[in-house]
Parts: C-alpha cells; sequence; structure tokens
C-alpha cells in the first residue's frame, strides 16, 4: 500500500492530510522542497502526529556552514544516516561545542540554542526531527525555499527571496543570528554561506 | 564532547539528566536495552525534550513476527536504515495492510492502530520515534526487557519474567493483543512470537 493524497501541501503527496491513518512512503518519497543547496523530504509532520513530531531527512553536498539560528520552543535532532556532517552548537551559558558526525552518530540541540551544520562529504544525508511543545515546523523549508517534485538536489541554489526573511522564519520557530561567530577549532569563517 | 552522565537510569550515560543541554552521541552509545531477540538504543527521550518526543533505534536479526499490539496515545514512526523489515499495521477500521522497508523506506502508526513487525534480514536497523500528546515511552523496552552495557544482540533471548507483562506494558502506553491475527498475505502463523 503507497497512496497518493491530495493535501493542503501537495496535490500529490504519500502523506494522508488526516491523522489516525496508517501509511508507507517510500525512499525519497515524502514531501520535498530545496532550499540553497539542500533537499529536504517530509515524512511526517504536525498533521499526522497531533502536532507532536515531524519526521524529514535533508540531504546535500559537501559545502558550506549553514548559517547560525537558533528556535525558542523547538528541540532538533541531527541523526546522520550516511556521509559525514560537522554540528555546531553553542548552549545556553554561551558554551561551544563541534562535533563531526558519520553514519549512526547523533547530535541534539536544545530550544534556544544556536547552532549550525556544515556537511563534510557528499551524499551526506541527516535524519531530523525538530518539535516541541509548542509544535512542529516541517514547513519551514518549503516555504523559505521552494516545493519540489525532483528527487535529487537543487541543480542551481535556491537561495530565498530576501523579503522572505522577515516573514517567514518568524512563522516556523527559527531566528538566524547573523552577529553570531563560531569559535570552535573547525569553524572556518570564509565557509559560512 | 562526549562527555557521561549519571542519570536516573544508568550509572554512566551520554544522554544528560537534565533538559536544555546540547549533547553529542557516538553510533551504538545512547542507553541500551535487550528485550527478547532485539537491541534498543535510546538517543533522546522525554527528558531531553519536555516530554515531546524520542529517539531510538531497534536492531534484530532475521526473525519472528513479533506480538501484535496497540498504543492509545502514541504515534510510531518506523524508519528502516539497514536490512528489511515487513510492517503489519491494521486501520481504526479494521483494514489490516503489510510492506516490506529497506534501507530509506518510512512507516507511519497512528495512535490505536494494532501493527507488528517482522525482520527479514539480519542486521537490519529501524529508526524509531514514538510519541503523543501523553508523552514518551521509550523507557518500556529496558523496563519489560533489561538494561545492559552490551553493544550487540542479546546472546540468549531477553525474555521478560510473565509478572511484568501486567504492569510494564500499561504503564508504557503498550497494549498487546494476544487474539489479534494478521490476515495479509505475507503473514505466517507459524512465525509469530
Amino acid at each position: 500500500m503507497t497512496m497518493e493524497f491530495a493535501t493542503p501541501y501537495r496535490s500529490r503527496s504519500h502523506l494522508p492530510p488526516e491523522p489516525g491513518r496508517p501509511y508507507f512512503v517510500e525512499k525519497g518519497m515524502g514531501d520535498r522542497a530545496h532550499l540553497f543547496g539542500d533537499l529536504i523530504t517530509i515524512y511526517a509532520g504536525g498533521e499526522q502526529t497531533e502536532g507532536t513530531f515531524n519526521f524529514f531527512t535533508c540531504e546535500g553536498a559537501k559545502g558550506d556552514t549553514i548559517p547560525a539560528h537558533s528556535h525558542a520552543e523547538t528541540y532538533e535532532v541531527f541523526y546522520v544516516t550516511a556521509g559525514a556532517v560537522r554540528l555546531f552548537v553553542e548552549d545556553t551559558a554561551g558554551e561551544q561545542y563541534e562535533k563531526l558526525l558519520g553514519a549512526g552518530d547523533f547530535g541534539f540541540v536544545p530550544k534556544n540554542c544556536p547552532h549550525a551544520y556544515r556537511i563534510e562529504r557528499h551524499h551526506s544525508q541527516i535524519v531530523g526531527v525538530a518539535a516541541g511543545p509548542g509544535g512542529t515546523f516541517e514547513r519551514f523549508f518549503e516555504n523559505l525555499g521552494v516545493p519540489t517534485e525532483e528527487l535529487g538536489l537543487p541543480r542551481t541554489p535556491a537561495v530565498p527571496e530576501p523579503g522572505k526573511f522577515a516573514t517567514v522564519p518568524r512563522e516556523y520557530d527559527v531566528r538566524f543570528l547573523p552577529e553570531h561567530r563560531w569559535r570552535t577549532p573547525s569553524f572556518r569563517a570564509q565557509d559560512q554561506r
């Protein structure tokens, strides 16, 4: 059973629009979006879990460190299933940490902790869960970036129009921190997006 | 940074006992438990997410179908990262479905839907998230089974004492359904545990 549904987000989706329904999604066939150089694929979100949690993957090419940001009410999991991803995170006391995560390694970012990552191998994949008591934020990616039917990485980076940065992040509990500086050993300022 | 903590569950754990702290867990080094033939490894739970969600892996050998069960308040993700796992699930109208999930495939089981799975390849791994509005249930495995410091599958099955079935499942929103029968094509009654 792999069914298709019309939902508020897609005319054809493998995620059912109403809660309470079991479903299966084959690899890569979740709701997809491009944001900068990355492909985000949603397999479950707030509609399916009564707003409790979501489940998505993020794939990207080896590249730069994404912009530092934090979430006021959202906890976030970074579980790497392929490749290598360096996670940067700062705790609420200002202490900074970094760790290179390979396949099977796990990183946890609590709410209000600035964080960023840098994909360090081509064909890396991160499994993400991002949710908190206030809900889930999985539609951030396609609202800041663009929904896509493609299965691969964007051929040219999906760079948001500047105006979107004023509204979309706030709606999805994302706060970009343009003044933030990483002081950990592997951070390279020239790599920051 | 890979630190160790004393927690209510382990004298040495890579999961911090208090919320709000970023942390990393290397592959396999979460809080581990054996239950029947499986190894469950917890990477995050209710303490870290304000009771919103958890994140764990389940590894097992090729074997039998686990007992059918359901959760009154818990939604559950089955995301296969290695091997092959057949997921059986029944919706609340009584319709039954099954699907063989390989690496990268996803299955979603809503609350109140009877479900079971059968690992169909050795060295399979499932990533699980199991949570709902009422909380998370990740300590079910070590309370019905046994906590372990080992990194591999149990050498002999960790079969719970019968008395535990009367109390532990109820505490963790698990309801076993001994009368349940799967009618889908690949179910083999002789394989049911």
